[in-house]
């Protein structure tokens, strides 16, 4: 597919225009805030670079849509597809990203810090023994490739690291992945589990997956979020923190965002909140993705970051 | 060389008794408390199993010392060496330890746990993006067992991570090592450091060696100890952290431990302080390798801790 006229939006634009005017790649570009986007542009673009549909929004005649995040929920649910367009998604580094970032919280669980930082307020020295990595259970919802990611890094340290997805099929380095729907094997891996870090995609089939029934075979869990705040039945993940299933949640991701004043997880003491950046896309992270995507596709040459329509991601 | 007699002493004789019983050593064992043991106890010994040098310490008929602990500085500045004593300490998993600390703390501080803690508490959603592993300069004195597995540990993940050793000799997993001697190559090593981590041991060479002209070329750096106390002019760091040269601190050991009440670190907000935690050896690691360390000198097998009278660890 040859590309021409590409058309780039969203609120950081004038940062895009800046990046990629230093790469020399002979095309056609229009860079516009979302509200300045008409339909003539999209008639004349081949190509849309955005964060999400906006109100303007329709297919003209592009032929491809790139998205700077890599989460595309909000286009599979606002935008009926065309066909014959072809779809794309930022990836870069979101896996070594999520990566640091999970293990950031389950080392400075491990590490006490929180413990230490009280002792070292009281001027006491009490010394303890911090947790080892080896010796941790962590299953990870989501084995695609931010998930393997993420299981790389904590295999790297000999920890035991179970998957769990759709297909439940066998994938490096997961020591074994189980299916959602295999409820015996689920529960069987939960009830051993140490740590649960869930990197699923906002989907029909992931809508509220972390509910009740789930919960109850946590047992002392500690509980990462950092897919999609509406994979997460926010009530039943509440209850299961004063029931002990649930340990401590560090929560990424929300149903809303930014998360509501009156939410309660804002001022629980179980609960961290860290507002949508363990896997930020820098401006120079999206740009690197979209030239390589481009190259890619005008040299017909296989996509890794191409959305799969039916499972929406 | 064959050993019968083996005396353990030390705050946790008690736990050692039980777990070395349990391991079936066909050897004679007395397990006593420092304060208990006499000399008649020395002289029946042939080996001794202990922390530090104890008030009724003497050389008796002893072939062999194991220390419980991996830093021996007190038997070195205590005691006058019987050269025909086999002098070993305990490794066991320090390196995995400290490696899992320090990325700890680089991680908490990349991650900006503080930032986004005081955010929660303020109920205030205000997105940024963390800083990568790939993107550190790491400085680790001490090039040994300990540094090495620190160093690959932070390899792992991209950072760039130079030793510096006495010798200066290059080693694995280090991109480069410098020689602490070479002050021209040091410092520019040290100039371009996001991190510098000292694992190194007290002898004559390190008392002290972290002082102001050391501190002068670091720009805006994190410090981290994990070797020993004595080899920071205390005075100069809390100067370097007022002139910016160290950004922050993470001290887990001291010149005097317990850290005393009135030392200006346990208040300072640009120093943690941990109680000597970062290496903890479980009584479980510490069996673990005084049988091996045994089993090694019975066969006659080449000892990876074995104590260098010369260099001093």
């Amino acid at each position: 597919m040859q590309i021409e006229n590409i058309l780039v939006t969203g609120k950081i634009y004038k940062k895009l225009e800046a990046l990629i005017s230093g790469r020399s790649l002979n095309k056609q570009f229009r860079y516009l805030s979302e509200e300045d986007v008409t339909s003539d542009d999209l008639n004349w673009a081949d190509a849309l670079v955005c964060v999400h549909p906006f109100p303007s929004f329709h297919f003209g005649n592009l032929k491809w849509i790139h998205s700077l995040n890599a989460g595309v929920d909000r286009f599979m649910s606002e935008v009926e597809w065309k066909d014959d367009v072809l779809f794309t998604r930022t990836i870069s580094s979101f896996g070594e990203r999520m990566g640091e970032f999970c293990l950031s919280y389950i080392l400075q669980d491990l590490q006490m810090h929180e413990h230490f930082s009280e002792k070292q307020k009281e001027e006491s020295w009490e010394p303890a023994t911090p947790g080892q990595l080896k010796d941790q259970s962590i299953v990870i919802f989501g084995t695609g490739a931010i998930g393997q990611k993420i299981a790389e890094v904590f295999s790297t340290f000999g920890s035991k690291v179970s998957g769990v997805s759709l297909s439940g099929k066998s994938k490096d380095p997961f020591q074994q992945v189980v299916s959602i729907d295999n409820r015996d094997q689920l529960n069987n891996v939960l009830q051993n589990a140490d740590w649960v870090i869930s990197t699923l995609p906002n989907t029909a089939e992931t809508e509220n997956l972390f509910d009740k029934s789930i919960f109850s075979n946590f047992d002392d869990v500690g509980f990462m979020n950092t897919g999609r705040g509406a994979t997460v039945d926010e009530g039943a993940l509440l209850k299961a923190i004063d029931q002990n299933h649930v340990r401590k949640a560090i929560l990424d991701v929300f149903r809303e965002e930014p998360l509501p004043k009156d939410s309660p997880f804002w001022n629980h003491e179980k609960v961290i909140v860290t507002p949508h950046i363990s896997a930020v896309t820098t401006a120079e992270d999206a740009v690197e993705c979209f030239v390589d995507t481009l190259d890619n596709i005008e040299n017909d040459r296989p996509l890794e970051n191409q959305v799969d329509m039916v499972k929406g991601y």
